[in-house]
């Protein structure tokens, strides 16, 4: 199974990839845009995406890729994201005076940064900048990212879980050029866009709440070349094969201007619920 | 009026404060949370921070800062976004082997650049990686930014108008100690949260569709700390002030857990909608 992915070996997203799928061939993508390609022409067998951080919000260029893109949702997957401190080989957490990363995760450990009294530098990828510390002759600087990026890199983990807020997760979807229809427990993700006028989206909802559906995500987002119209993502509960999500997005048609759905896939635990079970 | 922003002398927002008050005093800031703390402890008698943009969808570290932070919205702007293609003084078109500047604007310029068939590297900042060019001896080496980040710092305007969609408009808000009041065509901003249960979204957009207000945008925000609950943000057309707006938000109150208003405020005129006219 080839599985195409956005960013260096080390990524957060190689990880999920590796723990969501047996045994993948893992394609290092340099943009999401290109995941999505070589999926789309058979490249890879399925992409893997991040599609929403439970501290940083969405990632809508990736809502844009689904809506450009004639791909289905097959799956969804929960990361844990855990930032560890990494330096050079030997170099102790007294000795670290900068500390680079991507932007998101240095925000991510802002609290432990300030405690540590260094510098911040952003960089463009978490992986990326273990990358660059392996260059550097500088023992004085550590990177923020993933455990598997150190050791890729041969660098060492100086400290790790050094995120400010521990429910920190992400999630990943599956996709392929082919729909998946879980018999079970399933997540339906639809788009759509409403007429601009007062109470459109009110109407739009009511093709759910009067049908005791149940909607775990709702995303708007401007529509490309048509400032300030909407387009409206929803994940609901249920698969689109059973009759009343049916009947639900028949009746959305009805308002709708347009209507995609992108699948019904296996809903996935979310870590952060069993965690709290714990 | 000292007005503090976010990014260097030169950045799209700085333009926008030249563009929207009369003789500001301009406080550049390193980030947005800067400006919000500049606001609150009165070093900075106004911000103004970018809130949403027609292309990327919202800015949403400022919906997090605004819930942070003790301030009103007393005012929006929108700004075209108008890319240049700059140049070190002399350097033709032809002689552009790489482009560099914030990874936002290299994508609103992807067609371009592609056209161009030249490298492409992210970089942190617009202004900024004008300002990486007057360091380099490479006259091979372009940036993307705003024609004002060009002269601030001497370089050359290749081609201006260089963004691959004419759509490009930047929404920012004004935000200050003090509530303002506007007596006429004003817009509301309200945040609240909701008890994650089937419908709950429905009956909260009840009370505004069943008194005919008009929203015109919601975004949905997960709660910091609490995966996968949601924060809702909604502008509304009509002032706090107002009785049939007043009698909406005591009726949101029966719903939401939480329930604040940012503001009212002067409902600005849409560039793009004028440009349309044109």
């Amino acid at each position: 199974m080839k599985v195409a992915y956005q960013g260096e070996p080390g990524a957060y997203t190689e990880q999920a990839v590796l723990n969501y799928f047996d045994n993948p061939e893992t394609i290092p993508c340099e943009t999401f845009d290109a995941v999505f390609a070589l999926v789309e022409n058979g490249t890879a067998d399925r992409g893997m995406v991040p599609i929403e951080n439970s501290l940083a919000g969405s990632i809508h260029q990736n809502y844009d890729n689904l809506l450009r893109h004639a791909l289905y949702i097959n799956g969804e997957y929960f990361l844990r994201v855990r930032h560890c401190l990494i330096g050079k080989p030997g170099v102790q957490r007294s000795q670290i005076k900068k500390v680079i990363s991507h932007p998101q995760a240095l925000g991510q450990c802002a609290n432990y940064l300030r405690g540590l009294g260094v510098q911040v530098k952003p960089e463009y990828d978490t992986a990326g900048s273990v990358k660059m510390l392996v260059e550097m002759e500088d023992q004085t600087v550590a990177a923020i990212a993933s455990r598997r990026a150190a050791e890729i890199y041969g660098m060492n983990v100086i400290e790790e879980g050094v995120e400010d807020d521990r429910e920190n997760f992400t999630r990943f979807l599956e996709i392929s050029t082919r729909s998946a229809k879980p018999a079970a427990n399933a997540k339906t993700t639809v788009v759509f866009t409403l007429k601009h006028q007062p109470g459109s989206l009110f109407k739009a909802l009511s093709v759910f709440a009067l049908r005791d559906i149940d909607l775990t995500k709702i995303e708007s987002r401007p529509l490309p070349g048509t400032p300030w119209n909407y387009l409206f993502y929803i994940d609901l509960l249920g698969s689109e094969d059973d009759t009343v999500v049916k009947k639900a997005l028949n009746h959305l048609e009805e308002y709708a201007l347009m209507l995609r759905v992108f699948g019904s896939y296996p809903q996935a635990r979310n870590v952060v619920e069993e965690e709290r079970k714990e």
